[in-house]
Parts: structure tokens; sequence; C-alpha cells
């Protein structure tokens, strides 16, 4: 009987910190026969906000129930719920370029099942990557770019393949600077990998402006696109030690190994829906 | 009036897992007018144990309720509870030789309070830190060993200075091996700081062995002392990058950095009741 | 002209310590014409040895007679001098079994000329990895080894794909132990890569143990195979941080990448000469 | 005889690159009896310039000789050649204000031999570390600078305890903007700590900054001081994880322990003459 089926559920939640809300949450939670599995809080005093990240099982007769009652008790402004059921994996779409070593490490996680997502696509302004994306079994759009003055037609292509069929696109070494429009239209998270340590180094040089300025690590950051430029909420950062001996080409070899894994965690901290969005920053549990 | 006054408490909770720990204590806690400021739990499949670290608020005239309702509703065989109030300070002796930059890195703690304890006395087998321990304010006894037979009557010393006058001791580069009568007549924790990256390179001379070996990093692991020889519960492990350039003493040198921030990381962890011992590991909230 | 042409060569040596061997070299490569683009070098008092690394450019015409001279003048006893040619890129074989994740890496890597040699073919005990490799342009063996009884048969038919047609043997989560006899008959340096961080967690189940320990990190060591297990030197080695958090199966899975970016490094150090071996240990220049 | 006598002598060498030069010093050294006992360059194509860190050892009699020939043979344009006697430890002074962590770093580093450099006095802009400092038998001038327009007093204060007396300055937290004519007077280098992660968070607020901007990962910077604020050649940078949980007074906790470390190191590599300044950046040999 379906009532027997244990499923596992996930919440994330953020509102206005008050007293009590672990309590009325996890009262709830037991009333309706769950477990928690896991549950992580933030409570920040500075700006009078509390998040937190609840993972459960319980019956699967009572999911629904259980979600209705805290959805109903937690009512009220400025409080986002988000429920998930983690055997339903996101769609995702992959954007990139011609530089390869991101695509080719997500083709390999999602593959790996390291990444609990379904690649739904990848769409490049290159169309080299055709045959290691159709080896993968995915759908592979090529949609080039030859300048500034197409982006709008271009943006008007990724929407339509974009809308409605996916729940997250990862900009992996994608190169363009997507519009307010396309972002708003879009209307789901993308998630972007910058070739630097931000907030230094924002733009399209950062090595080079690296190798200038003789920094002795250099970093790469994976955030939410947002309509200012690499000024997005940042999910997840890492650096790799460089010397004067490392040219810019040599920065920009071993900073694509920091990319690959920095992208790679935050579309995984995002897919198991552990981040939060706070204006400009992202708590991630 | 008292009763109007907030206090902070934490507990720190260990047991079987099984539903409704996290809403009981919550709930509870609710029930006394709590706010919890902070939260963080941990339940493994593999052993089925649960642990839970809670930092809460509430009237001073309930925080005795509070704990006793818990303690009344989680009552049972395996289950450990601890409650403490962050306002009392953890009592702390400091036990070295005659290597200081451990000292010198933990009075500096004490004194500018990133270490919420009280520094109670520093026992040394070495008369040279006397100026600098006397300098800030912290009693000084020079315990010499001249060899391991007199470890027995040492230990007897050492006794005196501790039993029931510290909450914690800190092995901060003490150099000698405490016997399994020692460890259990002190009847508090003893926190080691041990060389090198435990579990490789135990015993004294872990230096030496990297550069043997031709290891590329170098560590320290700080951990609980328990009668078997490097194997206590490790709370804390960091590394640093060495190369062949490196001799022996460069080594000592640089592991001298690792070695100081990794223990006061764990004495920092430990005085915030952050960490919970499942046997031979340390779990820390 | 032929002789006008500007060729590049590297010279790594290692022998007893003693004044003026830096004056003996750079002079003879003066003497040729050659300019020194780079020079590390290491004298080690302890053990009274020297080695260096040069890597240098000179006119064609006379690259055969600098290294003539050189090594009539450095002719002696224990005196290893290692002339390459970076235009003549060395050949290599992986081995792999069924886990893919460092083969997916090295494959990209070569195709991405990340890594400065020929990959000329892959030799798997799992058939799984044929179409992928094959995409790559590269030879696929399939060795399939049902138990350790067919090791010798195994390694027979290994010789035979190896011996006299390759440079270098990594070995990436090949997951079987190399006799001795098989380590002298191929007659090439081998690296694997060890998913642990050597010397702690030697043999099969290092994560297994990592977990049972409590360690902070873990890690994974690049090292070139000898007869002894997991006791070859050490070439790179990294960790990255976990906590009690991670089960296992987590380790495995972060442990992964930083295998992947440990072994290439090792590959790409030894590709570019970089590496000089010492008995137990690895200089890497 | 004085002749007999082995001494220690180190070149730092920087000028436009040309074929020979590795020849040239290390055939003089060799002519004079010199035994090269470290040896590191770097030749940058892009801007064509060279720099060689030599040490050496050589008959006491013979270190002018050879230190005169190779000037002599060096002699030129755009030429710095800076010879040095490590037995002559160069004079050092500590700037701070009553922020006392770099200096107790420092105090201890100097007492323990760490650093191999004289300190000779510690300047502060606080009254509070006079014991301290006496302790270790340290010279304490208290220099208050009650507000901006002190400045100009406070740096001639200081130029007479510097000039002439002492051969590196250090700024430990000292939170005051010297001026182009200070700097251009006081004729000897000063190193400076920042807290943050150069050339993201320059200013007086990086750890506010950081906070707000939610980085992955804070970090600290020794630099140079030029006119330019923030903006001088960087000797050593690292950095330390954080996350949402950490206020932005547990940035400035955790960030203390990468200044001091991140300082200590780039005074020690100033005092061993491994730094050299090309413009905008440090080369740290």
């Amino acid at each position: 009987m379906e009532s027997l089926l244990t499923v596992e559920r996930r919440l994330l939640l953020s509102c206005p910190d008050r007293p009590g809300i672990v309590a009325v949450v996890s009262g709830l939670l037991a009333d309706c026969a769950a477990n928690i599995t896991s549950l992580d809080e933030h409570a920040e005093p500075a700006n009078g906000r509390f998040a937190m990240r609840v993972a459960y099982t319980l019956p699967s007769a009572r999911a629904q129930e259980a979600q209705s009652r805290i959805e109903a008790q937690l009512d009220g402004e400025d409080i986002e719920l988000r429920f998930s059921d983690p055997a339903t994996l996101p769609r995702v779409a992959v954007l990139c370029s011609s530089e390869n070593h991101c695509l080719t490490d997500l083709l390999w996680r999602f593959a790996s099942d390291e990444l609990r997502g379904r690649l739904v696509c990848v769409i490049s302004t290159s169309d080299e990557h055709r045959t290691a994306v159709a080896a993968a079994g995915v759908h592979y759009h090529h949609l080039p770019v030859a300048s500034r003055d197409e982006m709008s037609a271009h943006e008007e292509q990724l929407l339509e393949l974009l809308v409605g069929k996916v729940d997250l696109v990862v900009l992996a070494r994608y190169m363009r600077i997507l519009s307010e429009q396309f972002l708003e239209a879009v209307s789901c998270p993308a998630i972007n990998i910058h070739h630097g340590f931000l907030p230094a180094f924002k733009g399209g040089r950062p090595y080079e402006q690296a190798h200038e300025r003789g920094v002795k690590l250099i970093g790469a950051t994976a955030h939410y696109v947002t309509a200012e430029l690499d000024e997005g909420p940042i999910i997840e950062q890492d650096v790799v030690r460089v010397s004067h001996r490392d040219s810019s080409d040599d920065l920009r070899r071993v900073g694509r190994d920091v990319e690959r894994v920095v992208l790679a965690r935050a579309v995984r901290a995002h897919l198991e829906d552990r981040v939060v969005r706070w204006d400009k920053r992202a708590l991630v549990f």
C-alpha cells in the first residue's frame, strides 16, 4: 500500500527570525510521523532573519499533509518555503562556448550521478562539442553569436529552448553577458563560474590582471547570475597558489582546475537545495 | 527582577537515533520561552546514533525548568546530555615543556578573549617560561622530569594541581606520555597537539620521518588524549605545503605555525561545547 | 639552414655535490651559444648530493655538441645526466579498472595539450571505457583479470603491449598490485595515484579507514611505483577538508576530485622532466 | 688565518635578460673558490627581464674579490646587484597600533630566531604594549596620533627614530596611511599587512565588506608600501575558509591568524633576500 512507503522530502525556509520556528516545524513533522535526517539553520541578529534546511523521511501518504500544515502555520509576509522531493531530479541546461573544461567535467559528473539532476541539454556558441555531448546522450544545440548586436536574437533562441523546460541554467564558461530581460524571462536560477576571486578581478581578463598584479593565489567564484555583472550571490569559491614563475597562460591552466571544482560544488549545493539567497549573499547549508 | 533576565545556555546531546528528538527538545524549549540561536545535528545511519548541539536564550527564571524537563523526557540508557552556561568559563591548565610556541599563542588567545575559558595555571617541565606566564597573570608551576622513572611521581604532583581544579587540560607540546591511571584520575578531558598528520607519523619524530619519506604536505593534529598513544579522537587537523628544499628543521619551523592554529581551534571548539565524542571519533559542530 | 634553427633542450642532473657544477654546465652552455631559460637546483648537505634542472635554447647545430661536452666533463661515478628534447613527446600508457574519473580527466588533458606527452594506449581490466577512449583516438585494450592467479598471465600481456612502446605507465586507479618482476621488465617509470594521504592509509580501503578514524582532511598521493606497496617516492599530494557529516561514500566522492588533480600534476611534472629520484624521495623542480 | 675562514654571501640580481648571465656569475664564483649552495632564477620573455638569487660560501679572503669582479662584469644600465652577508642581521622597526596580534607574533619570532633580523624598536600609536615589548628587550616608543592633522608631525617623529637606524620597517597593523614624502625620506623598504585579499577589499573595512559580499574565503596580503594605497608589490597572501555562520567579528578573529602568518612569511622572505621588485610585482625566490 502506498501509505506504507517511506519517502524523502526537503524543506528550505527563509523568514524573519522569531522564537519557536524550529519547534513548529519539527513538531508538525513529528505529528506526521516524519524522521528528521538532517537539520541546519542560521539566525542572524544583524538583519533579524532566519533560514533553515530540513531533510526528513515520512510515510508517503503523509508527505502532503506535513507540507500543508507547515505552510498553514508559517504563512505570512516575507516567508519563503521551498519543499522538494529528491526523487524528482531538477532539469538542467548547460550553456558554454568553445572552452570545454567545465563542460567535460559536468558531463562526467551528471553521468556518474555526482550531480543529482537531469542534464537535458547543452547549448553552445561553438559547434565543437557536439560529439562529446551526443556520446553522453544529451541534446546539443549550436547557437552561434557573431557579435553583440546578435545577442538579443540569441537570447530569444535561448528562451525558446529553456523557458518551462529547465529548472537551472549553468553558465559553464559561456562568456557572454545575459541581459536583465533574459534573466527575468527565463524564470529559473542561473549559476555562473567566474574565473577570478570575486570581488577582485571582475570582467573578462582576470588571469591577465592577476599576472600583472603579481598575486600569489588565483581563484574562481561560482555565483548566481544577476543583472549586475559579477555581483550575484557567491555560492562557492576556491583558490590555488601561483608564483612569478607562472605566465598568464599558466594561470589560465591551473585556474581551469579550480573553476571546474568550484562550479561543480556550487551546482551540487543548488541541486541538493542547500542554498538560500539573502539579497547579495548566498547561505550554503 | 531576576525572572526578566535573559540568559544563554547550550545543550550537547548524544543518543541512539529515533524520530522526534528535535521536536521534543525544541518543543520543550519553546514551552519555556526559549529562543534557539543555533542548532546543529548529525544522525548516522551506519551506527544508529544521533548528536545535537543547541544554543538558546531564555528567561533566567526558566533555565532550570527547561533543563529538567528535557532531562526527564530524554532520560534513558546510552543518552548523554550536557547543559552548560557560557557565562561560566571552564578552568583550563596548560602543560608544556621547553618549546613555547603553543604556550605563547595560548597565552595571547586567552588574554584576548579568543578562547572562552579561564587559564588557571601553566605547568611546565622547564623553568624557562616563568616570566612570560607571570606577565599574563597566570600561575606557573615548574615540575621537572629527569627520566621515565620519575613519571609516576610527576603524575602525582600533576594530579595534586589539577584534580577538581580544572575542567580541561591542554598538552601544548608537553612531550611526555601520560599513563592510563593518570588520565582516569584527572577526570577531565585532555587535548594534545601532535606535530604530525595522524594517523601518519605517530610517535616522537614526525618531522624527521616526513623529511625522509619526502611528503609534500606536513600537518598537525589536535586530539583528545586516550590511553593509546596518538589514537584519541581527532578534533582538528591542518596541513602546510613543503618541498624537497625544506630540511627537517624547516619542517619543524613551518610545522609550528600549523600546530599553534590547530591546537587553538580544537581548544576553542571544546570550550564552546562543540565537540561530541563517539568512540574513536570526534564530531565538531 | 638547419644550423640557424633554435631548439629547446632540458638537462636533469643528479650527482654528488662538489663546487663548480653550475659553472661547468652554464659555462659549456654559454660556449655553445645556449640561452638558459630556466634553472633550478638543490644541494643537500645531509646526504652530500646535488641535483639540477636546466632548460635552454641553442642553435640546432650545437645541441649535440653541448650535450657531449657536458657529458665528457661531468663523467664519473654516481652521476646521472638526462638530456631531453621537449619536441619529442614521451609515449604514455594509462592502465585503469572500472573507475573512470582519472581516465576521463587524463583523456581531456592529453587532448587539450595540458600534458605534453603522447597517449598511445589505454589498458583496462574493464571493458566499459572503450567508446570514450576510441572517441579520443586512442587505442583501447581490454585485459580482464578474474583473480590473483591470473595476474602473472596478465602481466605477460601487459609487457607485450608496453615494453619498448611506451616511456611512462600511469596507473589511473588500476587497483592491482604489479610484481617486482613486472616493474623490472617494463623498464620505464610507472606513476600510481593512491587514494589516501600516504604514509597514512596504505592499502585498499583508505576512505573507510579515514572515516572510522574521523580524520578532518583526506588526501591523495601520486608516487612512482616500486616493489614495496605504496612506498615509492612521492611526487605530489593534496588534501581536502571533510567532516563527520561525510560518509565514506562522500569521502570517496570528494576524494575523486583530489585524486584527479594530484595525478595530473604528477604526470605533468614527470613529462616536463621536473622529477629527480633520490632513493625513497622525489625532488620536483 | 682569516683567509681560511669560510663565509656565506648572497647575491640578488635583476637585469635585462641576455644569454650567459648564469655562466658569468657562476664562472666568476668558481674562480673565487666559491660553492653555490642555492641558486634560483627567473627569465620573463614578456618583459625581457631576468632575476636571480644565488647563495654561496667561499673563503673569507675572496668574498670582496668575487663581488667586485661580478660588479665589474655585469656593470651597465638597468642592472641591480645586491650582495649581502647573512651574518649581518638587518635592523628592523615594527610600527603598530592598539591591535597586538601581529606584534606578539613578531616578538616571538624574532626571539626564537625564526626571523633573521635584529628587532631594534617598536613604535606604537598606543601605549598598551610597553611591558610586552620591554620584556623582549626591545625599545618601545609611544607616538600617539590623535587626528589626521597630526600625521605630518607624527611622520617627523618617526623619521627621527628610523632614518639611518633601520633597514626595514614593518607595519604590523599600524592602521595609518604614510605619505609619499615619508616613504621617500625613510629610504628603506616598508612591508605592510593588509587584512584582506588584495586587490579585493582595499581600504579600512575589509572584513565588513567581505561579510556583506558573502565571500567564502577571506585573506590577508603582505606587500611593500608604496605611495598608492594597497597597491604595492605583493610578497605573500593566504586565505582561510569562512561561511555565512561567521559574523564580521568572526572574520576579524580568523583573519588575525592569517594576517600573522602572512606577514611573518613576507618579512622572513625579505630578510633572507628572496624578494625582487619588478614594478608592481614582487618575485619571491
